[in-house]
């Protein structure tokens, strides 16, 4: 934790900057520790900033292709050809973890009743902090292999 | 209506290109003719292409930028700090007309009972084709008002 970062976040915990899968020079990619599909996943600023406002432009276009590199590799672990992708910015638009936050999604046929029905579960997802002891999470070891398939597969696919 | 763009899709008709209200040089933002809420608009490719992948990373960067200057837009003209960013790329993810398109929408406090209640008015609407006679929309005139006012705010915006 630096002076960059806020002490009452999760996404600037340690352990959860620790644990990501992808990283650039600003921008860390996170398994989501309770996935609403597989592969959900999160793009985040390393520090504790709440708005795509607060980035200046050549960071800007880093979150967006290192993003993009991120679903690729999401893509390829998780068979998918689509995802949805999206940021809620500010609490009138549903944001509930005030550090800016890319929500990654591969998505597969037949995965949820019908394709749009990932957003309810998104919101409630967003409702319940990262952290608190109801919300249902992944445990150390289902986390650890998740994020190690990840890191190699990282290496496979943006090599290509 | 050039050799880049597909005659049987609704982004690529060239009243609704003509209709933007902003442009760069690969992008358009087009008011969306049926708002989910007030402001909601789209940024699409002035070319027809259904995937976020066939962007170069220039493009790509373009796109983020141009949208970033839009939200700025959206807010002014909307009195919003906060808005929803959204992709929905594949079949499987939600996507309806196979022309990429990034839904922006500007929010308020109150205006719906829960911020996340934009999303099934998404998938709705989504799933009606821009066209259909089935779908409520904005007059002519109503179109031409709301466009016209957001193009005189573009200049104001993004002169400072």
């Amino acid at each position: 934790m630096n002076q960059l970062q806020n002490a009452s976040c999760p996404f600037c915990r340690e352990d959860v900057q620790a644990g990501h899968f992808a990283a650039s020079e600003n921008f860390l990619a996170i398994y989501n520790l309770a996935p609403i599909l597989p592969g959900h996943s999160l793009v985040i600023p390393r520090r504790h900033i709440l708005s795509l406002m607060e980035l200046g432009d050549p960071e800007l276009c880093e979150l967006t292709l290192f993003s993009r590199d991120i679903v690729k590799v999401l893509q390829k672990a998780f068979g998918s050809r689509s995802f949805d992708w999206t940021i809620q910015e500010g609490v009138e638009a549903g944001q509930t973890i005030p550090h800016l936050h890319l929500h990654l999604i591969p998505r597969v046929e037949g995965d949820l009743p019908q394709p749009g029905d990932w957003y309810p579960l998104l919101e409630q997802s967003e409702s319940e902090i990262i952290d608190s002891a109801a919300r249902p999470k992944l445990t150390e070891s289902e986390m650890q292999a998740i994020v190690i398939k990840l890191r190699n597969m990282v290496e496979e696919v943006l090599a290509q």
